[in-house]
């Protein structure tokens, strides 16, 4: 089958890759020239331009997007003038699900079909494929299960669920249709609101064995400083990448994840590559804000987001003003960071 | 080599069903003389009572114990003066780390080695494996190897982390030393600690998940009650069974428990089989306190364990004093519970 | 001065003694007729209709809204085509600051100025008055300066703050112009946040000392239960009322809430009249929602917010997602509850 | 009356002089020579030792002690051996009520009285008086009845509570007994902690103000930035020392609390001459301990504790190991900081 990419950064291009090897042929597109050389290959079409790509495609199109969020919009207003009734727009990328509301509506009024396909697996998905969380017309959504298929990591890629019927499902593959527009992104939005919460149980955890040899150093002793009422309890030199990786067999708390966190703790134990200032990418923020649309309580996922956000320093002035009412009511005067 | 068992609940039957199968022969006892007959089989010796079990046992003895935490110290005390120098004993359960360092320095005076060991697996142990994090002296916890390899999954259960040198460490077979007395059962607390976090990020995104319908219901418009602004954007009846289904492959947050969620969800999707009062054995507490020594900020895995404290009623004071509190200021009265 | 009060609820009614006693004349209209009723009063002057009410005003008008935010835009749509340019309307409820922007362009249309005036002050803001947040043009803003001065408690509600020069604001006598349309909403959105949080410091506080005689009670020993480690420390029978009125002298945490928590804790030391399921009103959720769309976190905002939640059985779904969890791995069953 | 002060710092030395203004003799002592000289005055006699200070003192001696917690058991053994049956040690400070418990069972070994005594007020409390919440034997704590009446603020410093009894209780002083050994430092704990949840509700809610006008500045269009959907709605540039003012009047969080941020900021609105490094003394993390113990959940509370650990730098490695994952992953880079 024939579909066109556009946008081949890490996700975009490895899902080139997967669906060439699958057999489908790619067009593909990006505005930065050198990615679509560097990608172009027996099955793969470079386009120069987005009419360029649209020329390219056989009747009726389907073009996947994988660029960033902010730029869906101003690409889609270049793109759906060169487009025609029953061509097929599908948002891969991380849109918030209210756009693709919005934007299946839009494009509708055109004769336009759009999807929303939530994309997780990251820079290994090449190799296992991703799962896809599908929202629109689920016959629209149908004709492109050739391309579902290839992209899936399939059904060898976990056990089976005792008591499921073999087949019954989608799901089984790696991809499912979730519902009208925006399911799509809505269920990937909370994989990753999930994401957030379950990596930062991990780096918690973590840093509690990383402080477990902290009765072995001094402390002041001073109003400022709480003293440590127990330094015997806390002698322990841990290997945090043995632990890691002893976790990953037969722990409760078996995961990708913990797949990854061992792979990164045994190449730089003291991740002295990082910094810890902590991206976030949306969902985790519309997570949220469905959650509280809901009054449903998250407090682990809203933690998980807070702790990025301060590890960018959005916290400081809320610190400053912790210390200014220090100051006021106790005089207390802030200890200098030690050198 | 031969070993005994006491505590033959759901985690101490099962070792001895795997300690048998491996070809180690069990000595074995527990208050419930039934659970004794129902375990006894070739490979494994009912014991009477501790003085039975002990009289049992080849010199050096090596006696695990599966009991609850809090009946640990009673035992020692019932079973200290049946022992002879040399002979180890293994708290296998739930211990809180501080009792271990106690209990080490208790048992030494009487010349009896004490081990700490981290037992995760739960049910599903008995055919997988159950992870072991050890601590208490090493040439002790060698003698043991034969027993670890047995209890251990066994370095097929993962995929191999890319840049290990294989057989550097029995890490990859499951099992670890993790250190001195208290390290073992430290381990494992930081990992049930982490089990909460992640526990309670699926649930809260699930919860998400479960409530994206809202929209479709009416609302109270009074001073009361938060209109809900969007109503369009909840508007999907998600299949919360299928969801996890599809995440377990090749999704970022792929887990085991989230193999579990899945299994529990396609026999029960509406989870009717459960009131929602969520238990917590202890070990998520202690990580919290020890975080808090350390001055390690740990909001995601509080936050999980104050979930749980709040779903068995623990919250509902505070609550009433908030309902005081906006009576006094504003008026306001609670609503009734709708019927 | 003349001035029209809609929404004769607790706050409103008030609101119009409040005026008049300062010497100002209400036209009062509310869908209730008897609310209207009961108020008239000399200096007080009942409407039959949303046009009866603008009869009876002189232009240019003032109307001030005091009704529940869901049905402002509702009643608006009646009201404005009654109004005449050079009219000013205020909103003095709990609505969204997106609704005031929205709003002011829409009565700019009909040259209808708008202001926002968040309204804080509860049921004794008759007596001690209200504080004044106040939203849109200045110089509009600047026309009900009389009004302000009547409703707001004055200069003599708080001691001065040392440094400030007497008479260079009118936050002084407790009401601000904050700046363009919104800002009066915006910040009477991060008062109301900022109330919860401070509310919920306290209840947990005062929950913490309702539990402070746990260890006398005794405790299942279980695998499902945590023991109590150090009964010992938990055996004082505390009065909380007393606690509560003796912390309004002299300590740190004194503030109104803490009266009013002394003042409920008296009448009623069990709190018996509360079931517990605390009400919020979106001015919460919506201090949340621009946090997290500024990146700022807010941890205790936040967990304050989900309590609430929590408190009304939002949770319910994500803790039997938990047991169900803790089912399959674990086979652990929920513990009943006690009767 | 007669009484000896331990510790001359910022407390001791205030308390001290109220109690001299009070009528009360006072006979103080500090490792500190300077501090002692420096109070000296009619009514004060300074100690050169602890010897010293026994010796200057009539039976039954009084003893306060005013020092940092972690000092207290190393100054009572040296203090100890040079009291009489009968003697009362007070300690005023910011002790574990733990270590209460304990040292009362010490002390009375020798025949000596120790009360605990939770003292809030900071440095105003010289001239607003200080709250004392008292532990121990309600006889020995009448005793004292002199010094606490001199020391708390009086009746005055708060309005009555509608429906108390005047004069049935020292509550209404500023003064209360809680209960056995421990109860004052235990209820002064909680205030801590308390104490913390409410400055941190303000410094999250002034935070969200402050970046209220983040919509004017221009963001970031890649992959590892969350775009400001809504600029539109973050365009104001808000006075946060007038917002604290006009909240000191008729807001339902007018509090002692926002009285000092209100006077914070209007010196350094900026809060330039801080860092934001903040820290604790202890009682905060008790007051969740004991939270745990009693499985009461703590959100908020908590939360407080642990932005005052991140604001330390606490959270680095736990970020970094977030950073290390998304790297994992995802192949995302950290985004350097903005020069």
């Amino acid at each position: 089958m024939q579909i066109a990419m556009v946008g081949l950064g890490r996700m975009g291009a490895n899902m080139v890759q997967r669906l060439t090897q699958k057999g489908h042929e790619c067009v593909v597109y990006d505005a930065n020239t050198d990615a679509v050389k560097k990608l172009t290959a027996p099955g793969v079409i470079g386009a120069a331009s987005p009419e360029d790509l649209v020329a390219r495609l056989a009747k009726p199109r389907s073009i996947w997007l994988m660029i960033p969020a902010a730029r869906v919009d101003q690409f889609l207003t270049e793109l759906t003038p060169l487009l025609d009734e029953g061509d097929i727009v599908i948002d891969g990328g991380n849109s918030h699900y209210h756009d693709d509301i919005r934007r299946s509506h839009e494009l509708k009024q055109h004769g336009i079909h759009y999807l929303d396909i939530g994309t997780s697996g990251g820079i290994t998905g090449l190799q296992n494929g991703y799962c896809l969380m599908i929202g629109g017309d689920q016959t629209i959504a149908q004709q492109l299960t050739p391309i579902f298929e290839a992209l899936a990591p399939g059904i060898d890629a976990a056990s089976p669920t005792p008591g499921r019927q073999l087949g019954a499902s989608t799901a089984e593959q790696g991809y499912l249709y979730c519902g009208q527009h925006g399911a799509g992104h809505f269920v990937k939005m909370v994989h990753n609101g999930i994401e957030y919460g379950v990596m930062a149980a991990y780096a918690e955890g973590m840093n509690i064995l990383h402080h477990a040899n902290i009765g072995k150093r001094a402390h002041d002793i001073d109003a400022e400083t709480t003293p440590l009422r127990n330094p015997e309890y806390y002698q322990y030199d841990l290997n945090l990448a043995e632990i890691a990786e002893v976790w990953r067999r037969g722990s409760v708390i078996r995961s990708w994840l913990l797949d990854l966190t061992a792979r990164a703790m045994l190449s730089d134990p003291d991740l002295k590559d990082f910094s810890g200032r902590v991206s976030d990418s949306g969902e985790g923020r519309w997570t949220l804000e469905a959650a509280i649309d809901q009054a449903v309580p998250v407090p682990v996922l809203s933690a998980a987001l807070y702790e990025r956000f301060s590890s960018r320093g959005d916290a400081d002035f809320a610190n400053k003003i912790l210390s200014a009412m220090r100051h006021e009511f106790g005089g207390h005067m802030e200890k200098p960071i030690k050198q």
